[in-house]
């Protein structure tokens, strides 16, 4: 019988949101897509590349993704050298994992954050050192100087849509030495402000962004890096050549420099939040302000949560309920348009008026 | 300053082959892409997926791809349960190191072969079994039983374009007993057999193939890797959730049904395969007989061999020299149509003629 090594055997898989069944009705308010549609210079741009029926498709993509990082480039200001193409943030993070960290090394982050962390640093057969945040998610003080060679901030943070301050992240990766702190600002284009700067300021910082949110991209896979040039010169070494496809690669080029379509849409995701964070509060729930596209809020107790995420996913909307340890009182809910949030409250509503 | 692990610091960056500038007007023979359009089916497909402006572009991709995975269990009678997707076989090879081989444990594969087996190697801090093949290219004895926890081969392998059989393949994995043996079958719709029937038959064996090669989707990025339920519930614990996009997936299932435009692509190249084989043979080269989408060649030595890929180039057309030990007196042609063969031959001979 074959053998996985120790740390592949003992772990479980990683559980992405569920998705409905193609062609099910339903208000997916569960994985934090954008519930707008992507620019129209996408399906533009993915048009031209088919031209001929097809035929360019034969060739191999371009491994350095020129087209991307340098609408990247252009439009952050930021040197096309020092920038990073992955397939979806997930694949960049996972790059991270495999260049900086050894068997048996530590990476750290705390709890509650996005899952995948702890999923990749049992795949790299990591120690893992996780501290808990506080009720308001308070960046934990044992993350300083912890000594891993790999640090993850999420920054909102998932689930709770909170952001950690350019202060606080500079020292936290001021207090790393030569470990890495990875930002992952994949909700950022939904704060008020960003860190993007620190990874120009610092050697030991890097920032990752994702098209899947506010490009309204999660179902093209594209993720940006930006980091030092030692750090990304690295990183290639283990990127898989060919990481993004042909379309991909035009899709994010275009994406990006439609600036006014993202800016467009985020303005109305920050709004419907807005809404959304106040009527939540009127029906009784706790909210954590969010900075995100999504808002945790917690209830009476887990299981007047866990009712509700049962209560609404009978009536077709999906939400997010974690049945986890600092969690499990709350809910997850991704803003999704006006009418879809109307639909959530009324049922929200009608499920708290009965308990 | 940041601190790459030792075996990342120590690397060199695998160097896919050479992409000619956009737009400029090269014969490219240097990467095995094939010289044919894919199906048309692909492309209609895509444009099915681009419904609504792309509006669908904005929801995840499934990280199941069930639609990918059931055509190719439906054409290939295989379980689907036992078959994994990648984004391009390269990934696949990736996750293999990766669930299988702890740092410091061992990689072996014979020399020359895909020199990405290598870089992954050293990716994973893995120790390397590297096995000269002889001058046919003969599966190495030492392989048998050397105790690596993965063993590639490639079959056909590259750049040789050899074969290996059913036999000797089922007496390698026999002899490696909990070491899992992947067979790399990238080129294997251009040979008269193939062994997909192992990962079925050997509960350590995977085969993986490619829509790089015979299915014109190099552009696409897509891999598949068939064998045991163990192995492969095993890989997706490394898998990225969403690692293939929601057009590649729709591109792979439309490619995968339409097998006899697949059968007739192969069919052509197979053709301009022996009919090239036999010109090169004509002009003094000693021809390695290829079962692949290419042909290595062997020159009078690796000056001329040297000369010739730059003759070629000067001329606008590309073609692989590999300046490597056992290597650096041929040349590596990819098979391309009867008019970029044409073209290849006539300049191939003026080279020749001069020396």
């Amino acid at each position: 019988m074959v053998r996985f090594r120790p740390n592949i055997e003992a772990m479980v898989p990683y559980v992405p949101g569920e998705q409905p069944a193609p062609g099910t009705k339903v208000i997916k308010l569960n994985t934090n897509e954008n519930p707008y549609p992507p620019s129209p210079k996408v399906a533009a741009a993915i048009q031209a590349e088919l031209a001929g029926g097809g035929e360019r498709l034969r060739l191999y993509s371009d491994p350095k993704a020129l087209a991307l990082r340098q609408a990247a480039a252009d439009v952050f200001g930021f040197p096309m050298e020092q920038i990073l193409h992955g397939n979806g943030s997930d694949e960049l993070l996972a790059m991270l994992c495999r260049a900086f960290v050894g068997e048996g090394q530590a990476i750290a982050y705390s709890y509650p954050t996005y899952v995948l962390y702890e999923t990749l640093a049992h795949a790299q057969g990591a120690r893992i050192l996780a501290f808990d945040y506080d009720r308001d998610f308070n960046l934990p003080r044992q993350l300083f100087g912890c000594g891993a060679q790999l640090v993850f901030v999420a920054s909102p943070n998932s689930p709770s849509g909170t952001t950690y301050s350019r202060a606080q992240l500079t020292e936290l990766a001021r207090s790393l030495r030569d470990g890495v702190l990875a930002v992952d600002e994949a909700y950022v284009p939904f704060a008020d402000s960003d860190n993007l700067a620190l990874a120009k300021e610092l050697d030991n910082v890097v920032v990752l962004r994702t098209f899947s949110k506010s490009h309204s991209l999660a179902g093209m896979r594209l993720g940006l890096l930006y980091g030092s040039a030692r750090i990304v010169s690295g990183l290639w070494k283990v990127k898989d050549s060919y990481n993004l496809d042909r379309l991909a690669i035009v899709a994010g080029a275009a994406s990006l420099r439609d600036t006014a379509w993202t800016a467009a849409n985020v303005k109305k995701v920050r709004a419907t939040r807005e809404r959304l964070s106040g009527a939540l509060a009127a029906l009784g729930l706790d909210v954590v302000p969010s900075q995100s596209n999504f808002i945790f809020a917690r209830m009476k107790d887990a299981a007047t949560a866990a009712g509700a995420y049962r209560f609404l996913k009978e009536r077709g909307i999906l939400i997010r309920y974690f049945p986890a340890r600092l969690l499990d009182d709350g809910v997850r809910v991704s803003v999704g348009t006006d009418a879809e949030v109307d639909a959530l409250l009324a049922a929200l509503k009608e499920y708290l008026g009965r308990g």
